[in-house]
């Protein structure tokens, strides 16, 4: 028996990966869903046009959006819910000189790695997104990355985790480790002791306050608050996802524009503020004026879990049988293929390639700047 | 009998008063309350601020606001409902050179008019409110206006009207006028035929369109549109009622910071948009920047009664029976004392002084040009 403490992308990813490997999984969520990561995402699939590094980080980010196509039809199979998973490219516009330097200097290194991505001129840039506005200098075509449905992903993985006979209990209240001198030995709830095999922590952005875990098995993870909103959209103003400088921009098949995202160090608190809507207005709109006149649908915040060196914490612990997965920041719902097709392995004992920068067990590392700014600032 | 018809502020206002001076008073809403310019308004008494024009209209806002008072005590005392009426004082805060000479001369001129103001330089500015950022240039204060809560001066209304024996009717669903060649006859209502002596048209925005209305009877309103949103405050933190460059600021007693308020010619279209938002966050977080970490706790949109000349219509029509009460614009909760009262003396046959200049029978004027832009922009 494995339990998965965290009912987010992740948690869910690793109880679905181990049910199909045929083990016996049971996931415990201290909270209802709504406010980690994993809902208040927007499922950009964005590797190159984060910029991913270091390169074993950008490795294992490109190599969990090659599992996407798969895991997502292997998740409507088992489950019968479509996640909307869509590749069709991302947008990044210059509005400046620099801008438009830098992207294409992005451009020329993805194709140097062989990774399709185009330099657009303005006119071509705004034929495939008429809503760009008049001021776009050009843009860039990053052919292979695009966005998921993350809401619709985590229903499609608890979907499918309950049809492969994963006991899912959300809004369990508090749960601790129990663990003897030498390994873990179950997890202790409100409605008592469970004992496991494994234990893995897949609680995001509140992982390091796991109760029962030894010092040394513990990681330093935290919250980086971001805030996002939604407009309602007439179908096809925005057609693939966008960025733009200071916010980026994510269409939904249900007629609403993501737009996104903060990036704050303000502890656990998800409030909405002036100057966050205030932010991700402006960026859009000075962007695309066009947007001016759209409802705003939706506003919230949700906890991405940092990490001091800016890369996840993935495998096993000083604790036998305690496994994180956790400190994905902003690529989570990007890694969640990857990550649980890696920590399965590890958790049957076999060797996951890839993943040696991110053990919970490596030195901290000097602390990683977190600007409390917009996602990614043109340069 | 007298039927009114509109559960708004100046429909209640007027019930209310008939109701005191002894008539029977029936009041009819169409519509559930909820997005008209009663509800929507911030409770800003501010004809001075506001710079009111030409000299009739600035009277009679005047003579509402010395009404105020004794209006709102007459409530608490008939229907138990306190409408939280503050007359502590306007402030305007300037941010640059032409905004200090601005106010300074508006300051002279209502001292000239024996009306309390005075110009603040800035450190005094900031010892009255804190949070005005450090960039502001000195600020005029109007020592005499203040703020209602505008949704408790409906309730207040509306407690007081029921115990004087008003019955009000609300989401009542269409009606229409009944009128023979000489006179008004009654309403005619989903619930059938209720015969009056008189009908009072207070339906705001959607006055131009009462069925039955003969075309010489008809007022040329427009609904004209203003979106606001709330901000969660610490108390005290903004203390009385704030102007600043492209936006106004309301602080009420439950915490929410009010801050309001676009003017945009977009129908009867209530949507809470991208560019509204950006433009009231943009204009206050501009003054006060310590307002960027508030929570945003709410945002809506309400339509006022915009008239061709920007003056009320308040009055007897020619049909004989039938008055109006509505087209007041911005100014709908400051005049719904004056307004109450005029109305109610027209409807016992006396002369009601300072209303001619709003008779619905005048010729329609020029159409005044109303921006689409934020409330009073600073000269």
């Amino acid at each position: 028996m494995i339990v998965v403490i965290g009912a987010g992308l992740i948690g869910l990813g690793i109880a679905y990966e181990l049910a199909r490997r045929g083990a016996t999984v049971r996931v415990i969520d201290e909270r209802e869903p709504g406010r980690a990561a994993s809902w208040a995402g927007a499922g950009m699939l964005a590797p190159y046009t984060e910029g991913v590094e270091p390169a074993a980080y950008a490795t294992f980010c490109a190599e969990s959006l090659r599992r996407y196509p798969a895991f997502v039809a292997a998740l409507k199979a088992d489950g019968g819910v479509d996640a909307r998973l869509r590749l069709d490219g991302i947008l990044e516009a210059a509005y400046d000189e620099a801008g438009v330097v830098r992207l294409q200097a992005a451009v020329a290194g993805l194709a140097a790695r062989g990774i399709g991505a185009d330099w657009l001129e303005r006119d071509a840039a705004r034929m495939l997104e008429p809503a760009l506005g008049a001021a776009v200098r050009g843009a860039s075509l990053s052919e292979t990355e695009g966005q998921v449905d993350n809401r619709r992903l985590g229903r499609a993985l608890q979907a499918a985790c309950e049809a492969l006979g994963v006991r899912i209990d959300a809004g369990a209240g508090r749960v601790a480790i129990e663990a003897d001198a030498r390994r873990v030995l179950g997890v202790r709830g409100p409605e008592g002791f469970i004992g496991a095999d494994a234990v893995v922590n897949a609680t995001g952005a509140w992982a390091a306050d796991l109760e029962g875990v030894p010092e040394e098995a513990r990681v330093p993870v935290r919250p980086v608050k971001g805030q996002m909103l939604a407009l309602a959209m007439p179908r096809g103003l925005v057609r693939r996802v966008l960025w733009v400088p200071g916010a980026y921009l994510v269409p939904r098949e249900d007629g609403r524009l993501l737009i996104g995202a903060t990036v704050e160090e303000a502890g656990f608190d998800v409030r909405v503020t002036a100057a966050g809507v205030r932010t991700l207005l402006d960026a859009a709109l000075a962007a695309l004026p066009t947007l001016g006149d759209l409802a705003v649908a939706e506003t919230w915040a949700g906890l991405r879990p940092g990490s001091p060196d800016g890369l996840p914490f993935i495998g096993a612990t000083a604790l036998e049988g305690y496994v994180v997965a956790t400190g994905h920041h902003r690529n989570g719902i990007l890694l969640t293929p990857a990550t649980a097709d890696a920590v399965a392995t590890v958790l049957e004992g076999g060797f996951a390639p890839g993943i040696e920068a991110f053990s919970p067990q490596r030195a901290a590392g000097p602390p990683q700047d977190v600007p409390e700014t917009v996602a990614k600032q043109s340069a």
